[in-house]
């Protein structure tokens, strides 16, 4: 049964690293025989450029078409400028939204080789692992209505709806809770139910969904009150689960902890675990086209989508091995450089992998 | 000329680390005969659970009136269940929005003393001294419509209102221009331009504020990456200037970063520059009673209160001197601990700064 990847190197970066990625796939394709073929389309600023769209038409009909997704990055400063509807980010947005893309997981581990690459003190961070479940495909990023106004006094005002719908909440919710039995069984929804409306639905709809799972632990935190448990003490969660622009923030945070976020793969799936696989970190247009960009994430990315959505567990566990080997001999990109390891091109990162295979 | 300070001792440990500050507050006034008078008032879940408002009448008429205001902390968990109108941080809410205390201003300081109880290795921490300036009384916190509504389908669905118009992004702006001037000339304002509307118009009107302010520099960050720098690298900013919302969760984190948010004043501004003090940590009902709170980031408030609101300078730095005596001789509460030195009570923390006065 053949598979069709389609592949969306983006902006900035994403071309270098996306590279690397997909001799990976090529690689452990024909060595496993998975019968997976794929084809690149244009997004973000590139489409942009070329097409006036960051999401043209022809894309968003390989990407349905498509039984997964591999992303670089998208967006840059050139295109900063851009009016909201046709900025390219919009390209991203567009794609989760039209997939319904709407469960974006976020591991956030440290992986023992770079203990010495987070900011943090080891004995805070030693073992981390923590997966952020993030609602992609609501709350603000998406709430009508949205726009820049002119008042009655000639003043503009901007504005956003932040919204969610009870069924929303359910099927995160279920995402966050079934993530969680997978691993330490414990779940802790972020809110701000102590001022904002539709995170007292949020908190309300989590409590309603425990109920199904009665072997997975329930906890509610405030939003900044986790953005300083997530600096004071990491390791105490497990799962955390909550809306977009929360998600966006916190997952961030979390991956940073880690020291290496030019390690940390995503999901981003859909109800029928379709899905699109992309690197944490952005398009870092200040170092693109140098040669010096983190392969490693697009690759782990890779194996996320043979795990997740391709039904090849076994290409992607050796692919996790291959990865973690090459950090065993002492291989680093810049941006997870130490001082007695060897510092690497991207490109050289992706032939130690495929080395390793 | 006599000056009114209304004292708001709030929920939790509020009451027991505000006795702790207003016996300083007493002692400088005697020292330096200030001629200030105080007076106390109910707010929050014990305001609530005494006249059934978290911000009755009488405290909102005696806040109106007092030339500053010293806040302990309000909310806990016996709370949580009322309906959002009544809630205990409508009292909190209530008070910004009705004295337009829109400046809330957060610094997060590394104390050398304490250099050791931050989570983060000391190499990133050493010296941090960032400014957070956080518009307090728009944003998502209070824009309409909000609420819980009930869709076509049968389903609920809940609402609120990001908003923000030209004159409230650029009255804070000019807060945290002006703040900047006195420090680092630094000012770098968080958004996320590439996805909220309302956040185009904060970063277009930053721009334009920048231009009365050629001596200092205007720098943009969205705010998923300000979360991620502010763990990799904190010192490299001065000023921080955001949103209610965006400053909510970061001046946490950035508190955190510190390890000793315990030590942490901070002050919301009027126009007139008349304020409301208090710490930047929370009510912590878990520790409520047992004697054991940080008084000093209220002490450190009445501080910030006597220099901001009460023309009193020197005072203020005879108790910032007072605290660092107090650090410097080994005192900590238990949220500060640290081998080498004695732990001591909230009161005992009290009695220390008085006599270091
Ligand atoms: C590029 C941007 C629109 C996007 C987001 O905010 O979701 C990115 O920050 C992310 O987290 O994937
Ligand atoms: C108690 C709560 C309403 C408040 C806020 O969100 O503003 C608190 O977290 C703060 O930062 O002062």
């Amino acid at each position: 049964m053949s598979k069709n990847v389609l592949v969306l190197p983006g902006d900035g970066i994403g071309p270098e690293i996306v590279e690397q990625a997909v001799r990976v796939l090529d690689l452990v394709n024909t060595q496993f025989n998975l019968g997976i073929s794929h084809e690149s389309a244009l997004v973000g600023g590139s489409a942009y450029d070329e097409t006036g769209s960051p999401l043209p038409e022809a894309t968003l009909t390989k990407a349905k078409a498509a039984d997964a997704i591999l992303l670089g990055a998208v967006g840059g400063p050139k295109w900063d400028g851009l009016d909201m509807a046709v900025r390219p980010e919009k390209g991203l947005l567009g794609l989760r939204s039209n997939l319904e893309l709407f469960a974006n997981l976020r591991p956030a581990i440290l992986y023992p080789q770079l203990a010495d690459a987070s900011s943090l003190k080891p004995e805070i961070v030693a073992g981390l692992d923590i997966l952020i479940v993030r609602e992609l495909t609501g709350g603000i990023y998406f709430g009508q209505p949205r726009g820049i106004r002119t008042l009655d006094n000639g003043e503009r005002q901007g504005f956003n709806t932040y919204v969610y719908s009870e069924s929303e909440i359910r099927r995160i919710a279920r995402s966050a809770f079934e993530a969680a039995r997978q691993r330490g069984k414990r779940v802790c929804s972020i809110d701000k139910s102590n001022v904002l409306e539709v995170t007292v639905l949020w908190k309300e709809i989590m409590e309603e969904v425990a109920k199904e799972y009665p072997d997975v632990e329930l906890t509610h935190m405030l939003v900044d009150n986790a953005a300083m448990q997530l600096v004071r003490a990491p390791k105490q969660f497990d799962v955390m689960v909550t809306g977009n622009m929360f998600g966006d923030i916190l997952s961030d945070a979390a991956a940073m902890l880690t020291g290496s976020i030019g390690m940390l793969p995503s999901a981003s799936l859909n109800a029928e675990g379709r899905g699109m696989y992309e690197p944490c970190h952005g398009s870092a247009p200040d170092i693109a086209g140098q040669g010096i960009a983190n392969p490693l994430a697009t690759i782990l990315s890779v194996a996320m989508m043979l795990r997740y959505s391709l039904d090849a567990k076994e290409a992607a566990d050796a692919i996790e091995a291959a990865v973690s080997r090459v950090l065993d001999q002492g291989l680093r990109t810049a941006d997870i450089a130490s001082q007695d390891c060897q510092t690497v091109s991207t490109q050289a990162m992706g032939d130690a992998v495929l080395a390793a295979l």
